[in-house]
Parts: structure tokens; C-alpha cells; sequence
């Protein structure tokens, strides 16, 4: 336990944060996300669920401004414009710590590729289907550092 | 996640309890538990409570009924009469468990010899103080098999 | 050994089927099956039948439900319409786990191929020939949790 | 699969058998025994009893008539002269391998200290309690190569 | 980079300060002390002084009030008493994350071997002379999670 | 030493023998071949030569009957015609073991591409030139366990 | 610490500069670059700037005279024309150890495509955008030697 | 030290020599080649000069007679034709150890290509430039073993 | 295969050989000698006899001088000064060697622990009882380099 | 290569003398000395004399004025007064660079029980008997720095 970081991030999750650099990708995944055999590190959060882990990292890591959309989802399967609940709850916590920003989805397939190239996957225990999310790292800039 | 198994326990958890035997000893850490430099594998159970993971690891596995006590606490420091509520807590979880089982507690740096020879220590997210518990592996006998 | 959890399934492959996500396949390989040089990890498992070996893996895990065919055999070579005895016995078992699921066969090297993807292969003692079995992990939803 | 060779000795067993020399000693554990802490490597063999892995390892391996007793087995706890069943059917197969060698049982703990020196141990799926045997391996004399 | 961490802390010593728990230690050494080959990790930190890791690690990293001294710097060698101008920076920095906690010193030797138990030595570029400083970690208390 | 199985199987390659699937393939390279740097493990046998090898190897291993041809030597380079004397033996080893089964040459290149994806290369100490031989394994049916 | 080299260079660093040879190249980035998931090594220098260390470097390291442009900068993005102030305290460094060389920009895609071939990557703590630099490595002639 | 053995051949380059194959290939380099990052393993011979080097391994290793060139140098940068004062060292060398054999060269990024598949690259500590050779391994023939 | 350097020395072996300095010792040991457990590294020449490997190793190692006994056996068992046949042909060896130089033996136990301390344990085929001998390594002095 | 590295320390013995502090200890060791079985890490320097390499090391690393000797060599075996032409050399270049620090000798297998200590081994080619020497490092001061 430290001051000033939220419980949730165990040593190498905070590592992993504090490794990326500005572009790199992490996921946040649901429990049903076939994390461990896609090729980045997976990190367990087993019992966590999806928005408290995106509330957790966001306290500590900015987002990209330099693309249209920096957290993305994943679409529902055979129905593209479908609505899941959880997405508006991703937006609200998006929202609120990079005003300004917004939450698109990418289809099923289109989503474990560009996850393939994250710089880690962190598996939470998410059981709402759909808890996915890309969270693309953005710059601190010299007056905020 | 699978059919049966509590979601709580991932992989590397589920695996030490599999691969444990008759007499070997889990620990379930709080998270101010000095757990990975202790010599054990640490798991990492960030935000997750003791007691729910005490919960989870006792719907799989046996205690020892071969020795006394095979749920062991940690006694307050300086003071090791005194009752801390998560005690009650996890004496509650064991019996439902182990009819006819208990739970006592020893000093804290014997607590600290005693998980230095443990399969492994579960760091859980446990913020109350003195929410961490030793478990004894039982076995399970021919009939029960 | 552990409460609920099929004594067949030892640490490793316990820990691989956790750790298998939507989409993900395991092999179950008969004897003569190539499966240490194939790539995936090889868990061993000989003297034990394939359809032991189905029947524990099936009690944990669930099949998936978003494709056609979520179990799948080789096809007898030079006679792919050639029914083996043990492909009755297979079906009858994913039958009985997953009510309204089949099972189908595909071509020896495309099955070799398919299996090049998987998540590991467990090499039984099957001494049936065609004793081979793809598994692709379903969801848990969350009302199943 | 090979000829000459019981199906039940996967590649790491027989590596194993073949690397040991004159006074080495292997482990067949039955199902609760502690065997993947306890130092030595643990070969798994989940599902098999321990009395056909010590039929099918003293197929190949000679035990040693150096010593008193090459073929030792746990006592019962708090009870030294029971017997078990388990105990005559090791020593049939013993006697039947080896004859005019015996068996021998040694208390629990002093069984772990013992096992803690061997080459590995063999953690089978035998649920009959005290299904345990240590072998010390014999040399094979230059007629008999 | 993060919001709201120190930049001197890299991925490595940010994962370290976050796996230590109650009782743990770290050391800050200078440029000249024998951290590689103390026995636990050293984490260089080339050009930066001891004095500016010290600010950066108290930080995020509570010192232990269950011990009379959480900081231990080391004492000039032949002479215990001499007072070195870091002392006072040493104790300035903690007095002032650590309100009414002190800084004591030890000799030399007792340094190392104090050293050796560390979860960690982080190598400065620190060119004053006794430059080094051992930290104790504490606990966070529910209410302040 | 073990009982059944010839001396100059070591521990690795008997392990590899073992793993080896139907239609998976080893070389017994002579003291020239390029082994260690083709790709796949190689196995010492210093001293040894590669029909004494080839003797050994095939008291345990079957050829596969799938193909046409299962044992396969390097032509003479030049000269794809050639007999060298060494084939001969080859070929009386291989008829001795696999009644009905031949031998038969490859180009030195075409030799070299197929060795790389053998499973493993045994680098004996044979001085005759092109002792070389790739070996496809077969199966071991039911009836033969 | 040792005589003749800057103290900004630690052990791994000042093997990775030894160890390089003529026209390999290494990257010093600035804190948001993403230098630890790109591919080559990684070695931090938090809270160091990009201008101290290319001095350091370029005290051991000569730059490649063989090459038009040996200290390559990272365009800005939108914007390949204009100029940030670090670059002119680059080219200074530059030109005062090299005289003769200049300093040239690619662009942002292009650089990350070029880094991934390097050497190393040198994460320093630099908060100042576009303080990244990559360095192509000269030879020292014999009589320089 | 070893008798008959060449004093500059350490065990790893020893080993390396050793396990050479026909056709292998292993490259002398000169002080500022680039070794370390091409690929095949770095042997440091720092100190030690090329003709040294070439003199050892040329004592213990046949060069390839299947091939019209087993020695091969590089070319001038800029001027193919020109000669350097080391490549008649070089060819006076491999002459008297492979009488009849000769020196070419090739071009500097083909040379790289080609040491890109080498065994091994021995980097000594050779000043003059174009210090570099290829050496390609011959057979030893059975009268010759 | 190289020129000057016996054939049966694999490359692990003429690395390890050439690795040893005054004093350090290396074990010939026979094919029922519990090498592989001991602790050093075992280097296997199966099908090899510890007499040819004497007559090699002796070929390039010189034996150590400054002691009584450079070359030592393992005595019978019961009976420490019966004389076994290999016992003559290791004398012979060594003395056609190292003139001057003689034989002698310790018994089982003391020879294991000795073993224990060696740079390597070569595990030959060697069939014939107490074909075991330990050679210490000598120097090499300046006039015979 | 670098400016102003002696060429003979090539990228492991650099980032070794960098990563010891104050009190650490080297052995240059000569070409007989037992340095790769010792325990510590052996830098190979083959065809090197010991004198030159304690030239290239004083020229970066500084001596330990703390203590009596910093540089020590090993006495010859039962002549302890013995004075061998080498500890003159050793001398001189000692005094060179660290004026007022002299040169001593401690008895052979003292001289081995120290090695063991050290930070690393660099066994030179030197062929001179005696031709080994302990380096302890010293501080460098602020001043220095």
C-alpha cells in the first residue's frame, strides 16, 4: 500500500502504467476475455470489476489527445450498434477524468488484434458481458509534470 | 472462469491449491502483510477482502484435521489477548467450512517464521488490520474422492 | 486433491483451463498424437483415457455456444466419412455437458494445423486410434457466475 | 509410445529412471502427499494408482541389494504396526520384480525428511491413504547389460 | 510518466516500493556504497541525488511507527559521533513527511549487513559522502486507504 | 541403466523418443553434420556410431507406415546415384526392425531443410561419411500396447 | 564510480555503448516516449534530461562519419518545418564533440520504425516534448585507438 | 590450459569450434564491428588481434574444400578493388594452414548478411580496419580422424 | 570434429576441460554411478568407456603435481583392498601420461562427497564395477605453454 | 570501442568495475588459476597478460585507501618469502596509479577463500606463474567526482 495510489494497481500493473510511454495501449478486460494466450502479459484482477479498474488507472494515467478516440470498446457481436449498458458507464468514468473524450466501440475480431499489440491485458473478474475496454496512454506535458 | 470453481481464485491461486498436499500451508495476507519479500510465492489479490477470499479458498479446500489448529491468525502486537472483529469473521467462515474446527492465533513474528515455509501467501486487499489467517491442508479421503 | 474439481485434472492443466478465455481451444491427443513438437505446452497425462479426460475437462468447462462446431475430431485418414467407435463416445459426452452441441471431424493435417493454435495439448494414454479432440471454451453469463 | 516401454512412463519419468544411478532414490506418492513443495521435482501422474506406477517402474528399474530395505513405505500415523492393505499389494509387486526383497515402513515424518533427498517424486492419483513407497534404485552388473 | 507520481520513480522502484509491506526496508545508497553485489536488488538511479530520492519515495511510501527509528543513515567511519551535513537533510525530509519521526545512524559494517535484508537498493548518484539512508515501511490504517 | 532399454540411450534422448508423435521425425547426424546450429535441440553421442545408433533407436522406436519412405539418407553430393557402403547397413538395421520397409536418399540441402524441423538431431561421433539418417516414427496401435 | 567516465552512465549503459559497434545505433528518449514495449532493451534514466545525457555519451561514443546524418531528431507531429528549442541544444552538443556533423529530424512514425532496430533505448526523464535523439555509432581509427 | 590447444581459445569459443558442422560458418571481427546486435553469439576476444585469432582457430578447424572460396573478407567501403595491408595476412595464413585455399572479399552490408547466419562472432580487439574474415568449416575425412 | 582434439570430447566436455584450473577437479564416472543427482553438472557419454575417456581426457589435461594423488578410484565395498582389473588399466593410463604419477583409492562415501565438490561428472557406459576414477586438474607452466 | 576506455575491457568487465562500490573486490587471476568453479563470475581475458590487464583497471578504478592493502597476490606455495619477478611488475604499476600503495601476499588457499568473495574473475592468459592479484575499489570523492 502507498499514499496516493488506489489500491487496485498491485506492483507490476503500477510498473506496467509507469512503463508506457505515449501510444501504448493497455486492456481492461471481462473475465470471459481470452486474455492469457494472445500474446501481451496478462495481469489477474480476478473479483475486480471492469469500471473500477478503469476508474483505478485513470486516476493515475492520462489519455491520448492526439487521436479521435483513446478507450475503446468492443461491439456487440452481430449487432454493431447495439447499446450495452456497461458502455455508458465506461464513458461516464472517461468523461470525467479527460473531459473532452469519448468512448467508440470496434468489432469483436477488430478488437483482439489491437489487442494483440497492447503493452498488457489486465483480466478482471467482469461478469457483464461486453467489459472491455483499450485504453490508449497519452503525454504529461512539461507544466503538469 | 469455469463451472464450480468460486472466480475469485485465477489460475496461479487455483494451481497452488491443486498442487498442494496433505500438511501444507496457504497464508492469506492483509494488504499491509510484508508478502513478497518473505520468501513464498506471492499472489496478488489486490482489492479483494480477506475473508472473501478465505470464502473462496475453503469451498475447495480441506482443512488438516490431523493437527489442532489448522487456521491460525495473527495476535495484536503487544497485546495478545485482545479480540479484533475480523477474527470472528474468519472463525465464522471456518466453521461453516469445518464443523467443529476453530481458530487461534500466534505472535507476529512468529506468524512471519511460520509463512516463510508457506506454499504461498495471497496478498489480498484486506485494509483491516490483522486480516491475515494460515491454512492447513487437510486430506480427502477414499469415499470423498 | 480439492472439493468439486475432477482428481484428473492435476495443477497445470486446472490453471490452463482457468486461464482459457471466449474462443480459446484445448487438445485432448490420444497416444500417438504429435504433441511436444507442435508448438502449445504438452501436459501429459498417460495412462489416462481421452474420454476420461473429456469427461473431467467438460464437468468445469463450458463449450462455445457462438459457433457451429465447438468440439471437433480428426478424420479417419484416406476416408473421411470413415466413423470411428470412439467418436460415439465423445459426442455422447459433450451431448450429455452441452445439451444441443455435436461433434464434427476435420482432416488430419488440418486438424495438426488447428491445434498449432491452441491453447496446450493434453496427451493422454488413449491407445484408441482417432482418439483426438478439439475443445473451444464458451462464456460464463453473468447470471451463471 | 514405444516399444517395451509401460505406456505409463511419459518422457520426464523415464528421463528420470534412466539419469538415476546406484542408491538414488524416487518417490510414488498417493494423492494428498505434499509433493510439489517438498524440494524434489514432482513429476505428475493425476488419475493413476500407485500400485501400477510401481508395477511399470520396477519394470525397468533394478532395485538395490545394497541396503536392507530398497522398497519403504509410510506407517500408519500414531498406529506403527498397522498394517494397510496398500502395503501387501507394493510388496507382491516388489517380491514379484525383485525376489527376496522386502518392505519396510518408516513413521510419516521421517518419511518427508527422506523424500526431501530424492531424485523426484511421483505424485499419482492413488486415493487409498498411505499409498506411498520410496525406491532405491540397484545397479545393473555388466552380464546383465 | 503518471499524475500524481514523483517522475524519479521509474517502473522498477515504483513496483518495489509498492510490493514492500509493513516492516520491509529499502536502502537509498550513494554513488560509492557496494549495492550489486549486496545480495538484493540495486535499482541504479545514476545522477540523482540521495536527497532528492529520499523526497520522492516518503512521497508515496509511509515510514513505520511501530519502531523507535525508521531511518537509519551510516555513521562516519572512526569517528560515530561526527555529524555530516547530509544528516540534516536526511532528517529535514523525513521530519517533514513523517512528522516527530527521527534519524539515527549505525556504524558502517552494521550498515551492510542491515543492507543485505533489504527488499531493495536504490544507487544514487548521490557524490557526497555518506550518502545512504535505510527506510522502514509502515502501514496505511483503514481510514486512510 | 535401466532394465529393457539399450545403454546408449541416455536420459535426453530417451525422454525425446518418448514425446515423439506419429510422423514426427529425428536425425542421426555422422561427425560432420552441421547439427548444433540447424535449429532443433541436438544430443551428444560422441564416439558412437550411427548405425550402432540407428540400432538402439529403432529396439524402441517404430517407423511410420503412413508414408512411403520412413528412413532417409543424404545422397552423395554431386553424384545422386552413388551407393556409399554405409547405406547398406542403413537399410539391413531398418529391415531387420521394420520387415517391408526400405531406404532411401535426399540431396544434401533438400537433407538439410527437412532436419530442421526434426525434432531433435543426435550428433554421433560417426567418421564415415554420409552416416547420416532421418527417422519418421510411427505409430503403435491398440492391439500392440 | 570510476575515473574518465561521466557518473550519469551506469553499468548496463556503459556496456550497451562498449558493446555496440560501428553504425549501430542507440535512442535517447524523452519521459513520454514509448521506449519499454518497442522491442530493444530498455534502460531507464528517470529524472535525468536528454541534453545531460547525449554529453555523456558523446564523451565515449563517437558518432559515424561514414553517413550523412549520425544524431537524427523526432519531427514535430503536423508540423515537419518547425523548430522546438531542444533541438538546438542537441545540434550544440553535437557539433562540439563531432565537429562537422549536424543534426537532422524524421518523422514521428518513421523515427518509432527506426528506434525498434536500435541498440537501446535510454528513457531519461526529459519533460520537454520532442527530447528524443537517436545516435549512429562511429569507429575509432588505429591510430586513435 | 590445455596441451595441443591454442592458449587464445577459451571454453566458450572452444565449444563453439567444436560444435561446428560442415559448412558453419564463424566470423573474426575486428574492434569496430559490429557483433553484439547482429544475432549469432558475441565472443569477446577484447585485446587480442585478428591474425592471432585466425592463426589459433586456423590450428584446430579445416576450411571447406566443397566450396570455392571458405575464407572471405570485406571489401573497402566505396572501392572494391582497393587491397588492405591485413588481407595478405589473412591469405598468408589460411595458406599455410589450407594450402591451395585462397582469400576473396565481398561487399561491407553483404558481409553483414552473411554474419547474420554464422555460428558465432568473434570480436577481438583489432585496430587496423577491415579486420574481418569468415571462416567457413571443412570435414574431416575418416582416414584423417 | 577438430583437428589435435580427440573425438570422443563433445564440445560441453572440451569446454569444461579447458574451464578448470590447478587444482579443480573432474569424475570419470560408470553407467551406474548416481551422477545426475549429485549436484555438478553431469556430461553424458553413454555407450563410451571410462578407459577411452581416460585415454582422451589425458590427451589434452595435465594432472596436478603439487599433490599426492592426482588420480583416485573408488575402493570395493567391504573389502578396501581387493583389486579390481579396471583399477591396472586406469594405472597404465595415467602413467603413459604422467610419468611418475600413480593410483590410488577411497572408499564409496567418501568418494561421493568428494564427487560433489568436482567442476563436472562425465556419466560413461562403462559396465565393468568401480569404473569410477577423479582427476585433478595441473598447471600448465610458462615453458610449456 | 570507446574514447578514453582501454580497449582490453571490453563491455562485461566494464559494467562490472562500474557496478562495484566502495570495498568490492577483483581478481585478475592468470591462466592456471581455478576462477571458473570458484563461484563468482569468470570474464574471460585469454592472451592477455595479467600485467596489462591491471594496467587498463587502475586506469578507471581506484584503489581502497581505508584499508592496509588493497592489492594482494598470492604467496608461493610453502616459500612464503618467496619473491617472484611478477610482484615487482604488480608493483610498480600499482604505485603508478595510486602513489603511496603497496603490494602484499596472503597464503594460496587464503588467497582462493577471498576469490570466492569477489565481484568477479578475470582469468587472464597470463602463463607467468603467480601471476594472480585481489583489487579491493575505493571511494571517489565528491571533489573527484
Amino acid at each position: 500500500m502507498l499514499k496516493r495510489i488506489p489500491p487496485l494497481l498491485g506492483p507490476e500493473l503500477l510498473a506496467t502504467l509507469r512503463a508506457m510511454g505515449h501510444g501504448d495501449e493497455i486492456v481492461i478486460a471481462d473475465a470471459n476475455f481470452p486474455a492469457e494466450f494472445l500474446g501481451p502479459t496478462a495481469i489477474r484482477a480476478d473479483g475486480i470489476s471492469a469500471t473500477d479498474m478503469l476508474e483505478a488507472i485513470l486516476t493515475l494515467m492520462p489519455l491520448d489527445d492526439f487521436v479521435e478516440e483513446a478507450a475503446i470498446g468492443m461491439a456487440v457481436v452481430g449487432d454493431p450498434d447495439a447499446r450495452q449498458p456497461i458502455y455508458d458507464l465506461f464513458e461516464d468514468i472517461v468523461r470525467r477524468h479527460e473531459p473532452g473524450m469519448g468512448f467508440a466501440t470496434i468489432e469483436r475480431f477488430a478488437f483482439y488484434e489491437r489487442a494483440r499489440q497492447a503493452a498488457a491485458i489486465v483480466q478482471t473478474g467482469e461478469s457483464r458481458l461486453y467489459g472491455n475496454i483499450i485504453l490508449k496512454k497519452g503525454v504529461i506535458r512539461p507544466d503538469a509534470a
